[in-house]
């Protein structure tokens, strides 16, 4: 274990658990969500907003923040957390994941990735080595290291290779240095197959790392091959460490996920759809550009005690929409994050009062009338 | 007067006032700098951050308004300031400024002003009466009489007809049914012509408004002809009644007004600067955009202590204006109108000490190494 980082369970409800990360810039209580900051923003909010809504970890995009403003700048401001005026831990991805989304641009090799910036064209190579020296210069809380992540459809020979260049870059990664006190997640591979899960599981369980994840969900594969991958692995995932799915997902996602013991997610979702105009309320969404909230004079959701439900009804939400003012950007990211706060503070006290299964039915039930 | 709206001098430094405006939703110490809350949203902001930027009292734009939501749509929702969740008094203007604002759009005669509809093109007639009816249904506290503003290029010919037909409105306003408690403000054209202005002055003043207000300054007219019309007529406007100078201006066209006793001011230069990039900081401005901030540690105002400037760092604002995170527009917004706040407040403190003069030629101190 990195010095400074440890990870507890501290209650158990079948599988699903609760626990404790401690970082030197703070603890997590799990499950937990990480609202996404992708260019040391979480867009819209303040970071005091972020932090209101439940969340006490944020995501940054390596990839993003290396090519603007550069991990260097980043370094000399004292480190993400500082640069955004952030008081808490944050986690980095290895920058592969959006490197990969950038399909024809980039050449995959043992040594790395290489690909044109999204912003000036300029070429970049993207080793491993280089996603750790990025992300220690990033001095993120907890390091991702760099995988493959093939697409959903890929096939099994594709999904395999991916795995085997994955393990590589693994094994090369937990021997570069990083920032003082900065924990390494590794990550799993293996698509939709059970047995390459298990497999690779196995291989980067035995590296050492701080905590583990799961990659390659939810890129379009089907959904039930996804929760059939999180039925069969999650609970064979390390006991005593952090386990993370990326990139994921619902709120019905999660509850799943917790269900068969992962305690960390992350998800452009709440924040993204927000500015779409759709808001997460119990038993649904809505989205407030619809000309039925024209006069409604309800808060997003009735239910909620957020700083928008608290304060502001969905006639002025959905003016706000309709006249294109941004303010009402912030206010459905704000409800959006905090329903996802809600949701894993209330799978916490679920999970400690032994009553997960119950919360988990409850929330997926459809309320009428939204 | 109104039945609950009030006025009241109560110290004086030269021609410089401190007085207190009394509406049913609130008191504005005055001088007061009216943030402009176009759509129903003082742009970017939450109304906490407008509250405690300093402002006590919003302007809604009676045009945006009847296009969108409707002014009925207010009506219903409690009125302006309720729709909005501003806990505060509000004043609309009557929408004749954005219609003139159209040009080759609108049709102008004794009747009113027939325009065509930005949004859908549709032809809408704003009259006096209907400029009267929709204040009403929006519920401000402060009214302003439809008036005809000509542009600042217009010869004097041009000035004193729309003159003799804003006072022709001036009068059959004052005869329609406004909301319960709300003030109604006259406004006095002229142009640049001292003796127009004064003429006009009289003539209003004679109508019994709860408030006078000069129209038609920076409309593209020099800025030495508005400080002399500032100077020449503030002084003579009734001294009982609250004085304001609409669309007006750089934290130096207000202490210039304030010194000629002018009381209440609003202007979209502090929000929409901001939202491009520039802030306003003792001394002079910065925009940061430019490179030279990339790494600079400092805020945007050392001597600032509003919620950006305690927090965040010009190397953040920078990045994140240079990669178009909308955090940074609600942070130079708070920052700017937190300006505006401390100008007022500071000026109302130095009429209060008999230091205004004072104030007013530090204000105007060029800082060094912005």
């Amino acid at each position: 274990m990195t010095q400074g980082f440890s990870f507890e369970v501290l209650h158990r409800d079948g599988e699903a658990r609760v626990g404790r990360i401690t970082t030197p810039r703070g603890e997590v209580p799990t499950p937990a969500f990480m609202p996404v900051g992708t260019r040391a923003s979480v867009k819209a909010l303040h970071p005091d907003e972020v932090r209101d809504s439940g969340a006490s970890i944020l995501l940054g995009n390596t990839y993003h923040l290396m090519l603007r403003p550069g991990e260097e700048v980043v370094r000399r401001a004292g480190g993400l957390a500082r640069f955004m005026a952030w008081q808490g831990p944050t986690l980095t991805d290895s920058g592969g994941f959006q490197v990969f989304s950038l399909g024809a641009l980039r050449k995959l090799s043992d040594e790395g990735v290489l690909f044109a910036s999204h912003v000036d064209g300029k070429r970049e190579l993207l080793t491993p080595e280089r996603a750790v020296a990025i992300q220690a210069a990033l001095g993120s809380d907890i390091a991702m290291i760099l995988d493959v992540c093939p697409p959903g459809d890929a096939d099994r020979e594709a999904v395999l290779a991916a795995m085997e260049r994955t393990s590589l870059w693994a094994r090369i990664q937990t021997g570069c240095s990083r920032a003082l006190g900065q924990a390494q997640f590794g990550i799993v591979q293996g698509g939709i197959h059970e047995d390459l899960r298990l497999a690779h599981l196995e291989e980067i369980a035995s590296l050492g790392f701080d905590g583990i994840a799961l990659g390659g969900l939810s890129v379009g594969e089907p959904m039930e091959d996804m929760y059939r991958i999180l039925a069969a692995i999650g609970p064979k995932m390390p006991q005593n460490k952090p386990r993370y799915v990326m990139g994921i997902g619902t709120p019905l996602d999660l509850l799943e996920a917790i269900e068969h013991g992962i305690d960390m997610f992350d998800c452009v979702m709440p924040t993204r759809n927000a500015r779409n105009g759709q808001a997460f309320v119990r038993g649904g969404k809505l989205n407030i550009k619809q000309a039925k909230y024209a006069e409604d004079p309800r808060p997003l959701d009735p239910t909620c005690d957020c700083p928008c439900c608290r304060r502001f009804e969905r006639r002025y939400l959905r003016h706000l929409f309709n006249v294109g003012e941004m303010l009402v950007l912030r206010l459905l990211t704000v409800h959006n994050l905090h329903h996802y706060g809600e949701l894993t503070r209330m799978a916490r006290q679920a999970i400690i009062q032994g009553t997960f299964g119950q919360l988990k039915e409850k929330w997926a039930l459809p309320v009428e009338d939204v």
